[in-house]
């Protein structure tokens, strides 16, 4: 399936220069540069012979005007608030070049790949709005109630880009058959494996925690040690145990991360009353998740039980589930990626999240990843080599065209 | 020697009203309120016989008009943000309470007793600023220079009150031959002793540092634990080795207290790139103090050594050595309170700061505690029994006229 490498790369520069920020690009959902790169997206579908809307989310999805079954491929061009230029961005160009090529192969003329930029994976009003919409999540509470960090309600940035009231794209069943979302990795094990691709078999799921632990606020010139309960040192005994219960319930791919600690009131003269640590983790595996929280409220409970210090867990945001990728469009994207780059690929979990994890409530879905230099991602800095991004392009194509023609054929 | 407690506790009563917040006070150095309550401990000093003047910081001191030698008695009475009723305050008016007792006492009547209200021991501006300037260090770059937490400039404070341009008090060799401090324990060891005076025998110095951690930041999701280099994680297994290093030199005295952790960014989603650990130490043994300052360079090089993420020891605030009390007055206040409260008193050393520890470097200087109810101080809830307030204005009263009549004597 022969795709064109220049016109790829030439649609993601221009899309780079719609809030370009040095190396990076800053262009949060709905914002007026957003929004302007949504219409200029919408033009580039219109001029692949795709019908394009921005619906009433924000979503630019692209239509093939051949009739289905079609194949969706996508993914998201809102970036971070210090954003690289290929996250999300990559995929919605990558679909794009695949549906043009698709159109110019005499094999697969006739097949349908419909193109969609999902709103505001990122997060900056809701993440996942725009896909949550599709699989026909109710947005209509998030999208009446929900406001941006600063401030900013989705209802106004909707009537700001003229969006309001717009119909949203929904999920058709008699059309869509699978989703394809390339991406690049945002971490550093194809590059540290030597691979150029990867298969994705499964969306890790996550769990965010908050343990909370309450001591007695004291004088630390005055107390001495053996009267103290001190919050923070509680938690950094917590911690030790937490590591190595964890360690013997991970395999390589389960990570865990206290990604804050705050002391109160934070003062060197004042041995802490209470201490926060904020914990996540996450594994492609259900049960081992269950399993890690088990252990957790075992250590609650056993430390609790020893008296001094207490500690209390909560939720800090909703467990997501891990979400397995389709079996038959992973061997699709296995053979695409060894005719493409034999010996170059592997399989492996995806340990960020994505549209896909939506989308995969609806029908059979799949991603490929390529390979971000150093492991960089939501970072100015983040990049991918040329020849990767051609090269997942390549794979998605072929897998594109494989799957359209064994689905005509069956 | 008779005092009189309604007299002592009358005037404990109405300094609170001061600031008066709750059951507590916020009375800090050189606010109008702070400045009122000045104005009052001056014309009770003036009441008691003593010639008063607020001088060029602020400070409230009370000459006896009786020739020398005399008895430095004082404390502050400035507080903390949040602050009790007697931190500070006890050790001013039990000073007061003395200089009259002793003037009504025919025995005493003779002796000097001076009387001080060292300005902001509690540093609204800069600590200590009362005592500094009475022995002689060089406070004008301080007095030009310092400014408050909320930004108002010292220069502008001693302005707005009518204190620029005064002369300061100093310290008289001639005439000034001990100094004794009263003041709450702050901490909780003479409760737990059931005890009710502390004569103190040194106050401890202090070291406070700052331990900063860099390993790089990454996506909490697609960085493998094996290749990790998690700066929250390591600082988390440095307290662990700190913590054992620390209790095979500490003595039961010794205190070491991590009153602050901030991780960067602190976001759950972000391996932590760069961490910092807040340490305060304090003993009342200067070798101890270098032995531990020793140590951690030796665990930091240790750290350093393995690779991975390193760590670097900066000074958070300049160094405090132990000072000690002096032994003759120590011996004074121990047959005092012997006299006074027989088989109830203990010696034991100061875990906090004080004003002595700055006089201690012109004369010899001693300090008397009363107990803190459940070692609660720096809180508006700070309290103290009455009959100990009473019972260590008794102590104070007399050992000041064993010191001056000894001293007659010899």
């Amino acid at each position: 399936m022969k795709i064109n490498p220049e016109r790829l790369l030439g649609d993601l520069r221009q899309l780079r220069s719609f809030g370009a920020t040095g190396p990076g690009v800053v262009r949060l959902a709905l914002s007026p540069v957003d929004i302007e790169a949504r219409q200029w997206l919408a033009a580039r579908m219109a001029d692949a012979g795709l019908d394009p809307v921005i619906d009433g989310v924000g979503t630019v999805f692209g239509r093939s005007r051949k009739p289905g079954p079609a194949l969706l491929i996508g993914s998201h061009t809102d970036t971070q608030p210090t954003g690289g230029w290929l996250d999300g961005a990559l995929g919605v160009m990558v679909g794009l070049e695949v549906a043009r090529a698709l159109a110019e192969n005499d094999e697969t003329r006739d097949v349908a790949v419909d193109v969609a930029s999902w709103i505001d994976e990122e997060g900056t009003f809701a993440g996942f709005l725009g896909s949550r919409s599709f699989v026909g999540d109710p947005v209509e509470e998030t999208i009446s109630s929900a406001t941006s960090r600063d401030g900013q309600r989705l209802a106004d940035a909707l009537a700001s880009a003229g969006l309001s009231g717009r119909p949203r794209v929904r999920f058709d069943a008699s059309r869509h058959i699978a989703y394809l979302e390339p991406h690049i990795e945002q971490g550093g094990r194809l590059e540290a494996a030597g691979k150029s691709i990867g298969v994705v078999t499964s969306i890790v799921g996550i769990r965010e925690l908050r343990l909370r632990f309450t001591g007695q606020r004291n004088h630390a010139g005055t107390t001495p040690m053996s009267i103290r309960r001190d919050a923070g040192a509680a938690l950094v005994a917590f911690i030790g145990r937490m590591d190595e219960a964890f360690r013997q319930l991970a395999d390589a791919d389960t990570v865990w991360t206290v990604g804050r600690i705050e002391l109160d009131p934070g003062s060197l003269s004042v041995v802490p009353g209470q201490a926060d640590l904020y914990l996540q983790f996450r594994d492609a595996n259900a049960q081992r998740l269950w399993a890690m929280e088990a252990k957790l409220a075992e250590l609650v409970a056993d430390f609790n039980a020893q008296g001094g210090v207490s500690v209390a867990l909560t939720a800090a945001d909703a467990a997501e589930e891990p979400v397995a990728m389709d079996e038959a469009l992973q061997a699709h994207l296995a053979r695409a990626a060894e005719t493409v780059a034999p010996g170059q690929w592997m399989r492996m979990p995806s340990g960020a999240s994505h549209d896909a994890q939506i989308i995969a409530r609806s029908m059979p879905a799949c991603m490929v990843f390529v390979p971000s230099i150093g492991g960089v991602s939501h970072d100015f800095i983040e990049d991918t080599a040329e020849e990767h991004i051609v090269l997942g392009c390549r794979v998605a194509a072929e897998a594109a065209a494989a799957i359209l023609l064994a689905h005509r054929s069956s």
